[in-house]
């Protein structure tokens, strides 16, 4: 693989245009778009907008003049589409941690005589809080949290089973479960299931309704690029919706908030699923970012996400890294999410190391250097760029100064 | 009362230069900040700077080199003074619905063999509709809701009551509770008490330790000028926070979240009353809107918020429209937050001519015209203008143009 090689891939990239929709620092590789998205233009501009014209001139006439009032749907019903989701199933609000709680208790509110909740043990830690807050507010007899050590989650399936909650790519290794399949062999044995597309929304193609899924939670600030913290959705199948509700039932899902009467009467369709006031600028941000999927087709950025994570890994091989830098995610396409990680016992001053190069990618604890492709704005170059400073950086122990050994606050 | 008096007000007004520091439209009277309070001039220029350099250049790295990590902290310890808490007691995060669920466990959890509830039928709803969300989830045996009609809500104090969730100013009529007094006779029976501070942070002095507070909520958009659904604020007493837990355990509440562990511990004082990723644009607009409450007192604002209200009743009086606006709110400034309230069964329609007349407050179902005095950028003038076009309104009844009886989605 040489340079040459490279640069044809860059040239006949049907992704290569969409860079220019991006507001991207010079000089920059970015390889944590799996953490926190970059900034779309249109975002930026609508941010400005937003702020000076919505709220400083306009002001609470906004929430009919811009209809603020209709974001959450709004930015649910353009989320839809790249989750396989038909209209009517998805809206934007809280964090995922939040929107896990609300649908820990609709599912286990329709499984009667049921009460474990079944994950992974190295699920993203916040999806398991949630459990454990839950069991602790409910008693271990009407939530228990149990849980499942490897990815073959499904031999752990079971009748006593109310429901399983599962983040579809592995937060740390990008392991990507098998949707269809998983969701089949739960709902044979009566588990409703809970997808959490935290790494997978905006990254590949999901069919969430032809997977026949209950409910997904995803965010919005890493491939979806809204904008750090932007807000989260929830997905909820048409079938589960009118016989759902959920216990955060603030006056925005209220089916007439501004009557303000004291009983609550759950609103219609998704609109239950909201709890309060929303962040107005932060979903406003994410509604504008998710205009740069409006002509893309998710399966060319898959595609182009496995062509950029085939190189990497090739390069790495090519480098002779590989035996320094332990590859812990799947070779295979279509077991890998859009990352790849190595675990080093190093691996957090590789990672600053890289930093100090304006090579961004992140770490994970114990050891894990976990490198996200977004192909939206990611280039082959970038890889090949990138490669070779770890190399660099790797076979010269330039990891082992000091200076990249001090522990930062958020890694 | 002349205009001169008006003119003669404003020029000694010692808040008067404070205008300045916010973004308004021209030709504009503002009456509805105690909705969502106006754009200050140094949070228009965060939100560039946080969207533009801290997300398009910096990335992922702000996180550390931007401590977006501490911003819930430190706009918490923004707000502890102008509500009179000391330090490590107010942190910020998620909407009043979200934290009002958190407290009512909370505190629910700290009072063995009592599951009562109390609050006013009046109370803003949502309050409402997170005690009765809880209610569904634990049952009535667990968590049961208890109304109390009127304003004396100490009339209804039993052993029996585990918790009284109380709004200090009424959302419609502008009633404002004696908070010490209450919470000192609640305490007497055992009660702990949250203050929802809605519509009094930001408006009026509170001293939250003084009074012996348990727990309060509060919001960031209302007078303390954080923008359209800015993130909103937790209280807890410093003496009830290491026994104290939530259920919304999320990961940015755990003693260590970047360690990724499995199992939640929570973290230190206030950071275990955080669920998931925070919205990083809407809390960083918050942090810079409340620069502008730096150099001020909260009593100063206190004394012209009264002002303005009184002139606003006098002026109503002078132009002999009490006999069709009905006056809803207290007279008494010591019984009154910073607002007043009309009933009139045409209140939708005259807000709406007020409106078309760039003379904005608002409307609460099911009569009420809500009037809301900002002293930060609201002048005496504004108050003598408004009143006037008010009388015009009412009196040649261009209130019953049906154009100014189309209904809007949002009051």
């Amino acid at each position: 693989m040489t340079y040459q090689d490279i640069q044809a891939l860059d040239a006949n990239d049907p992704l290569a245009a969409k860079k220019s929709q991006f507001e991207l620092p010079d000089n920059y590789i970015y390889l944590d778009g799996n953490s926190l998205g970059a900034l779309p233009k249109k975002a930026k501009k609508r941010a400005t907008e937003v702020v000076e014209q919505q709220w400083g001139q306009d002001l609470i006439t906004s929430w009919n003049r811009h209809q603020w009032i209709d974001l959450p749907i709004k930015v649910g019903e353009r989320i839809a589409p790249l989750i396989g989701a038909a209209q009517g199933q998805v809206i934007c609000c809280d964090s995922i941690s939040v929107n896990v709680f609300k649908l820990l208790c609709a599912a286990l509110a329709l499984q009667k005589g049921r009460h474990v909740v079944l994950s992974q043990g190295d699920n993203f830690p916040t999806d398991l809080y949630m459990v454990q807050g839950l069991s602790e507010l409910l008693g271990q007899q009407q939530c228990e949290l149990r849980l499942h050590a490897g990815d073959d989650i499904e031999q752990a399936f079971s009748a006593d089973i109310a429901v399983l909650l599962l983040t579809q790519v592995n937060f740390r290794t990008g392991y990507l479960h098998d949707m269809q399949k998983i969701t089949a062999l739960a709902h044979e044995h009566g588990i409703l299931v809970i997808w959490d597309l935290a790494h997978s929304a905006g990254a590949l193609p999901i069919e969430l309704d032809k997977c026949d899924v209950d409910f997904a939670v995803g965010c919005g600030y890493k491939y979806l690029n809204g904008g750090p913290g932007a807000p989260a959705f929830v997905y909820v199948a048409k079938r589960h919706q009118t016989a759902t509700t959920q216990p955060l039932s603030g006056w925005m899902g209220h089916a007439k908030p501004f009557d303000f009467v004291a009983d609550y009467v759950a609103g219609e369709g998704m609109l239950r699923f909201l709890c309060g006031t929303p962040p107005i600028l932060s979903m406003s941000v994410l509604d504008a970012a998710l205009e740069v999927f409006d002509d893309v087709n998710m399966q060319v950025i898959r595609d182009k996400s496995c062509k950029l994570a085939q190189l990497w890994m090739s390069l790495v091989e090519q480098a002779k890294l590989s035996n320094e830098l332990l590859l812990k995610s799947p070779v295979r396409d279509e077991w890998r999410g859009s990352q790849v990680a190595y675990a080093h016992p190093f691996a957090f001053a590789i990672c600053q190391a890289l930093i100090a190069r304006n090579i961004i990618c992140d770490f994970r604890a114990p050891d894990i250097l976990r490198v996200g492709f977004t192909p939206l704005y990611t280039s082959y170059a970038d890889v090949w760029d990138a490669v070779n400073n770890l190399q660099d950086i790797v076979q010269k122990q330039i990891y082992s100064d000091k200076k990249y050994q001090q522990v930062s606050k958020v890694t």
